[in-house]
């Protein structure tokens, strides 16, 4: 389970996916897979959520890393760039993020 | 503080907007004050977190409603209707979610 909070020096990586009509179970699965497979063993990895959107059209991964080092050693990983391919073949659109702001009902 | 739990029976709603370079502060500004205005003052917000790209092109609301009842009572809401307007004419990419998936490096 992750946390949002602007207080915690963390990277943020938003990565989404559009997805064509009827293949967003299948895209979901393989996403869910490198994330299970290679992603969280990697040292500096915080969290990842998979996001289904209820169009169908999209998975959006929210994902947190302890550092930008850490993310950057990920991403330049061999076994990451080897495990990655199929999935960057479908051209995500990924971004880094701060958190910059955040309120609750529960204060 | 929001947390991002896939157990939690909640609508996630992703609302990106893309900014002209030099604009990013302008339109977080904006958005903030939305938020804080008249978003988190609707019945059954439970929270929203503004994020900044580290690109300086895009400001992205992670926001979760209690049911999509209630995000649709907000959306039709005159009030809300009135105050988005300037917002909406920025053609943000808004989008329903689900969580599907999550894992974190504590377990």
């Amino acid at each position: 389970m992750a946390t949002i909070d602007p207080n915690r020096d963390l990277l943020t990586v938003i990565v989404s996916f559009d997805v064509k009509p009827g293949e967003q179970e299948e895209v979901f699965d393989e996403i869910r897979r490198f994330v299970d497979d290679v992603v969280r063993q990697q040292p500096g990895f915080v969290s990842s959520a998979l996001h289904k959107s209820g169009d169908g059209r999209r998975i959006l991964n929210y994902a947190q890393w302890e550092s930008r080092a850490a993310y950057d050693a990920f991403r330049t990983h061999p076994r990451v760039i080897e495990g990655s391919r199929a999935i960057l073949s479908r051209k995500p659109d990924g971004r880094e993020y701060e958190v910059a702001y955040a309120v609750s009902a529960d204060g």
